[in-house]
């Protein structure tokens, strides 16, 4: 019972017009450095921190949480910064390079289809949750840059080689409990994870690569937008809320990828249902605090610089999400943690989503069971840590 | 069903004479760079790195998944050279300290059980297997320390500051299917990533406590020894291989752990019938391709340097046991393969660990019945990757 089917267009059949790469600085992270609108919030956003408070899942717990989940992306890799450094270093780097393998040599690559499962059996063994190969569509290359270092943003070109042909895309599973108590902290802390987790595996699997000698690079959110390369490498679908979905954690997943020289097949492009059934789902749409997302059918209207001319979907008010994370004191999944092809592993969801990929008219019967059930429902935070017993701490400030 | 119960004394049980913290330069990785014994075998461990062959689990496929699977250990975090920096860093460190929590906020501890549970979830939030809790006994510092450093061999003393009286030992599951293929590639990169998980969920965990306003320090084999702070947090009893033996996975797994001034509850040590069964069983002994491990009763008497003194249970001949390893070309895990606790998870399983736990004197007949299922057997490399009709790559030079 395969849910997923094989199809031709990979993120190119969302276009409406031609796409051309994505000028980074107009990426909502970036636009908080240069542009006027968006200084203030930026501000409070990469600067403020609020204290925290006696309600479950805003406590120190929880804040402390988030900020330890960061920890490897942080201080070790940077992919939301630029990356190029740690994980994400684009060569061996290290002290004591070489360490295990001998230099100068290289597979010869008889079968690229058999080099694919290798590298994938690698990436699981990593820690990929997912993985799947692409052809370099290079109009998904961020071009020019828009890097934030210590000095503030900075424009540079995009110097990812022409000779890497290949994307290996992996998605990493975020923390289904952690989700589940979004827009709390302990949702920030499963994305947190999920970043670090990122550097992790993608950091691992780029050095595998060398070890065969080829070039590899490993990025996480710098570089290139990881969901048209996803979609390209048949990870999943675009969804209403603007992310990727997969067959296997609907939107509960972060993405990273590594550009190579090594050959390899690409995967084909998937489609399993999605695009039908956001089309008369609308709950991201509904519960979002923000009110970010849209409703109705999907259309290449945009709301400002943020969004990506010439494709037909669902686009998100990047502006007033990121306001909802100021106010909320930190990052919000509830458009993942609502989405009805969020759940956890389980036989009777595998029947469900291949009656969604193959009978639509299911549709809005199995929307009203999803919300029957009580799926998508926000989780008290105090569960996830274990037990109403863990009442909020007392702060000493010193 | 508990197979585990609480016992007073953890690693002291051992004793046989007074305990003293251990010199680490007499630890076998350390003594290759001054022991004017061990310094040929010490180059080659270090520096000589043999060529790929056409032998399955010594292919250049496995020797780069070995390498990769070291990464961030080799590059983040430097556990086995002495730590204190990457993810081992002993304070907030990064460019952007502090990022998502306000500076000077420190919870006040109202209930030690409460907090440790509070740990617990976290540990295991960041990838911990198990985790657990003592008090630290100083005996299982090293004093003074041996850093491996660019210039080599360093002598300086344990700073390690009195003000942290508790550790946290966490356990890292290593790959059922790559330890056994050992003593091949695959084990070592099983061990390789093990050691990279550790300093992930060390250094995501000390940042929490860091969070909550503590000190905490993250370490892996660097600063104390953590077999016998792992008995004394309750995680396993020794074994025969000079190995921590845990209920749930047997030897299969690595140790870290954090220092913290946080208040906590320790947890009991625990036995579950080990020190009985390894002396009926002695799997690890006679498969042992050196030969390194004691057969017979548990005794005091070393073989070297490199074993702790008035220590009644088994020593290891780490000497012969590191010349195998150069000889095979990587590290060898054929007493974690072969030892019968062993095992993946499954309810029978569980069951027959309760066996043991309680009923001695079907201990032989266990271990009969463990040969005669084919438990312990190495397994062909190639099914690691995924079948047989994986050949070994042809190789060029450059």
């Amino acid at each position: 019972m395969k849910s997923a089917i094989a199809v031709e267009k990979g993120a190119e059949r969302y276009a409406d017009g031609d796409l051309h790469p994505f000028d980074q600085k107009n990426e909502m992270f970036k636009r908080p450095l240069w542009d006027p609108m968006m200084l203030d919030l930026g501000k409070k956003f990469y600067f403020d921190r609020i204290s925290p408070r006696n309600t479950p899942g805003y406590t120190l717990y929880d804040q402390a949480l988030v900020n330890a989940a960061w920890r490897l992306e942080d201080d070790c890799a940077q992919g939301v910064r630029g990356g190029k450094m740690g994980m994400y270093a684009w060569d061996w780097a290290g002290k004591f390079s070489y360490p295990r393998v001998r230099k100068g040599l290289k597979v010869k690559v008889g079968d690229p289809n058999l080099m694919s499962r290798n590298i994938k059996k690698a990436a699981t063994f990593f820690g990929a949750s997912l993985v799947g190969i692409c052809r370099v569509d290079r109009r998904w290359l961020y071009s020019p840059l828009y890097l934030i270092t210590r000095e503030g943003g900075k424009v540079v070109e995009n110097d990812l080689p022409e000779t890497l042909k290949y994307a290996i895309v992996i998605a990493i599973e975020m923390d289904y409990e952690g989700i589940g108590t979004a827009p709390a902290h302990p949702a920030s802390a499963a994305t947190g994870l999920g970043y670090s987790r990122m550097a992790f595996t993608a950091g691992l699997l780029a050095q595998y690569i060398r070890g065969l000698g080829y070039q590899a690079i490993p990025c996480g959110n710098d570089t290139a937008c990881s969901i048209p390369l996803a979609i390209d490498a048949g990870l999943g679908e675009l969804g209403r809320n603007g992310l990727l979905i997969t067959p296997e954690f609907g939107p509960r997943v972060r993405l990273a990828k590594i550009f190579t020289d090594l050959p390899l097949t690409p995967d084909s492009p998937i489609a399993f249902g999605v695009w039908e059934f956001c089309q008369i789902c609308g709950k991201c749409a509904e519960k979002c605090p923000s009110q970010s997302i849209m409703r109705g059918g999907p259309t290449s209207e945009t709301h400002n610089i943020s969004n990506r001319e010439n494709v037909r979907a669902w686009h998100i008010n990047a502006e007033t999400c990121l306001a909802f994370w100021v106010a909320n004191g930190t990052d919000c999944a509830t458009c993942i943690r609502v989405c009805p092809f969020n759940k956890p592993w389980g036989a009777h969801h595998e029947f469900i989503r291949w009656v969604i990929s193959t009978q639509p008219r299911f549709n809005r019967f199995l929307l009203w069971v999803d919300s029957a059930l009580g799926y998508g429902k926000k989780k008290a935070p105090q569960r996830f840590w274990g037990g109403s017993s863990l009442t909020p701490p007392d702060i000493l400030e010193e």
